[in-house]
């Protein structure tokens, strides 16, 4: 085992981008190859105090800007790329967060359209201590102060969609994208289907943490550095985006409404025990019923995402995608 | 602090009850007093082999039998129920899933209404090791065999509902009922809004584990030698049931879609962090956010049920329903 | 053919019933016998000049207040209730429609729960000219008056639940109740499945007009003098309410999301094409796909109903239920 | 009032595009010139008989054929493009509509996924006769025939989306898009919000008729020879697909649930209302609550597309869009 080559990318301004597809490669890379990427917050970094409000300094749709895409050279449609997070760490010491007028999962939207005014806009700046490793909160109605764990992750990753469409990075769906789940963590492989030739990967969206739903919309939005490792399995399809852990497979299913994105993740994870652990779809069906963890990612997207968690000690033994995440996890401790 | 009084209740199976509200209390009990109940499982103890079906030996609508309902003396519309679970055990060494035509997550039914056939009717059933606190699964169609914890819990508990509506015990809504949250689980107390007089309290559908979302519909399903205390507070109003462990507080909201379930969940949970724990509605928007856990109860239920869980360690130092959780905590302890 | 014989009912304040299920008949029919019934408003006669508001006068939940239940003789679960609505006609000059708090179409709700605040209460009073047959609306903002077709039918209609259930009068399902179709409307006969011995029929919530959908929640609401035709069709079917005028079946589907109520209402026109009219379920699913109107009618209320709507002309020769719509048109017509 | 200038287009199968956005314009045309266009079937005139199936001859994703797109000189974002449909006439003697594995609203779908195996899969060839303008269904399991009316419409018109999004010509949306709504049909002007310069007009998805909700999800299939007048209203936004029929004004809502396409629909009707009729936000919604009608279009398609449609006689005088309906519906009359 060597270590791997690796390509930094700093983008500027100019470089980000804003959709999934439509856009031409940064940079061409092989598989195995590492990238060693710094990632613009949600609002290209335009919003940065407690005065700034996303509805005036941020360009609708120039919301979500992502790093890449990258060109996987010898990626073709029915391939699955491996994503390996080796380490995800914020970029700054704040991060903010901030209702947005009809966005989030308590409040009507452009598409659960009412008659209501929206909220209020208010934009919270969060304390992030990477050395204690927290996030502070401060309360702005009373004087609570709390510090939260910091848990650094990406909201959003993906791949160019198929069928030649071109989606806002707002979007999550079978190609991965704006998923916002806190699961796509360091440690964690990200396995997603290919739709086109080099797949074209892009990552960004940094949340120091996240709840689970994404409640207002909004997570503790931040620029991270992040180190990935990118493998590709040829002749291996990937339906919708998959995840593994050292100790858990995961599967992502994004879909209004939030109960089929629930159906999709939990069908997929069916149908992963039954390709790759050697379960029928009864007994899988049936495992899972009473061993699965089903967080939900977010409920504020154009599309929800739902996850769906199974422990790996509880299934039979198995190499899935050809044990890639033990072989990106191994390379990746020698990197950090 | 002196012993609760107790009563002991094993229903006979004329004894059963299958709605909350419309049927005459089995016993009033006094506020304070501890109820030890067996309950049985979900399908009245009638599926007990791999051969027997659901549709051939249950009765529908005979499904999902309850143990109560209980008369809480004094209990009037716009007071809190509380009850707290002591202890969940399984009564028997075995529990029971199974498919059931037209019902669960990953299959039309009858409102989800497709013109395809159900799919295949299949029991397992699963050795429950009291001992060990673990569930053996064994798979049908491999030789696949797995022990998971064992983690007891009641798929059912509720009040009677408002309006003077009777609810089948097979859906949850704001009386609780069919929530299916793995929450509910010994230590935890719910918190339940009394809509009739006497609050009219049952329980029932135990479960030696269930995962999220409970995907296929059916648990293991076991009958339950369980016992709670049953405390009231006067004057405290409560939307939608609520749960307190001595770690979270969690809400849980019942609708369809999923995210309406969830929306409720969410909402109420900002709400109580505002009556109980002086937050702002924003502010309480914005830290749920970034810290709630979302898990799905249950996706296959008449309603669906989504909790919203919350580390008490992180909201400001308060003592919600009067301090109640950490009483009936205090007394529990001595019980078991 | 003889003239039926004629109950007439007029309920004082104290005879109005809230529910569906869980009250005693207040009187006993045979099959074949007319009813003339008084029924109120959905507010109860409350709500009668712009300055009043539903949430002051209204006692919820007091709202929606049902003439009957009648027990019908020799109705056994399993049966049909066929209900001929004769003639609706409003009982006032005036009808009242207003935004009610967190309900409607167009706002959030209790289920579809967000932090924003209500829209404002607003009521309209309609005048009714019975002679000329409209409904005059005038805007309150503008000097905009326009008078719209009388189109007077019947929001609720329905028997007892099943499975001893017992649902508000505002919650439409299965057994009928707040369905709140213009379908529902003089000419047309009702099917109900019987679920309880003596069905017990009830109806309400006259609407002078509605659009389809009741966008705001609140038609024009008026009290009613309505004639109904009541019949028993032993030994058949009926799974979800079923309507048929001289020119079309119906079929109405009650759930949450909408498309469920969509997918309940077109499954039970293939079936009832399948049953009555010897359509295959492939060949009535093409037929409906190109010929069935798809009418909303409530998005609203607890439910959501969407209709599916055949014209009799497109389909096979037959007499779906035993030809009782064409024989009690002809004796309602007698007894106009 | 002069002749417009006329572009015929008949592409060849090369020509034909298969998503709105992505791809480059087939011609440019001015502000008041007329497109005759010839339109493929959804199959793209592959499936051709009862024996043929579309798993088989289709190659998803080339499904759904336009035509087009074209460049209108001077359209800009914020502008509105006015799409007049002088004639839609089919080009063949029949149609074609089949059942698809896993597509349709009574069926699981890949989003509401389930175990179950897809339905059957069917073609039906419908003869269509020209002269009577009948479309005639032959049942396949049994020896019914019926001629229905023929209602020739286009399932799909839109212009490229906002935000540099690429969408499949399968997705309704706020560009419009695959909607299959029976109410596009000749006579009516369809009015589409500009998104990017030029516009980049296509339109395909021919219909001989269809019933709302295309419940299996194909209608009859069929090329279309059709004329449309093509003006361009510069400086006003138009934020959803609305429509214009010498009788009503309809606004098309496209997303999932079903009830947010309901909303979005009927939001925008109220929106409309205000700003081109005058009324009040609160006076237009109560009128449409007691006027509208709310035809399902498609409940099918990756977006579920739901209409609101308002008799323009019942509406304060005035002349939306600049009275441009009027002018086109005159211009359209000399054409035919």
């Amino acid at each position: 085992m060597s270590t791997p080559r690796l390509l930094t990318v700093r983008p500027q301004p100019g470089d980000l981008t804003w959709t999934f597809g439509g856009v031409p490669p940064v940079a061409r890379i092989a598989p195995g190859m590492a990238l060693a990427v710094y990632t613009e917050d949600a609002f290209a970094g335009q919003v940065r105090s407690p005065t700034d409000r996303v509805s005036e300094v941020g360009t609708f749709p120039l919301l979500n800007p992502q790093t890449g895409p990258f060109y996987i050279e010898g990626a073709a449609p029915g391939d699955t790329l491996a994503v390996h997070l080796v380490s995800v760490e914020p970029a700054r010491d704040w991060g903010v967060s901030s209702t947005i007028p009809l966005f989030g999962a308590l409040t009507s939207s452009p598409t659960t359209a009412t008659l209501q005014p929206p909220l209020p806009e208010r934009t919270w700046i969060w304390e992030l201590d990477r050395s204690r490793r927290t996030c502070r909160f401060r309360a702005q109605d009373s004087d609570f102060v709390i510090d939260l764990p910091m848990d650094p992750m990406h909201g959003t990753i993906g791949v160019a969609p198929a069928h030649g469409e071109v989606r806002s990075a707002l979007v999550p769906d079978a190609h991965g994208g704006n998923m916002d789940t806190p699961e796509m963590r360091a440690g964690v492989t990200c396995f997603l289907g290919v739709n086109v030739p080099g797949a074209l990967l892009s990552l960004g969206d940094g949340h120091a943490r996240q709840g689970e739903g994404e409640t207002c919309g909004v997570a503790v939005e931040t620029a991270m550095r992040t180190t990935v490792l990118v493998e590709l399995l040829k002749g291996i399809s990937t339906p919708w985006p998959r995840l593994e852990s050292d100790t858990h497979v995961m599967t992502a299913g994004s879909a209004r409404p939030l109960e089929d994105a629930f159906r999709i993740a939990h069908l997929d994870l069916v149908r992963w025990l039954g390709r790759d652990y050697g379960l029928s779809a009864l007994d899988a069906y049936q495992l899972i019923t009473q061993a699965v963890e089903s967080p939900v990612a977010n409920i504020c997207d154009t599309n929800y995402t739902a996850i769906a968690k199974m422990r790996k000690a509880w299934l039979p033994p198995a190499t899935p995608y050809r044990g890639m995440h033990e072989q990106l996890r191994e390379i990746g401790r020698q990197l950090r």
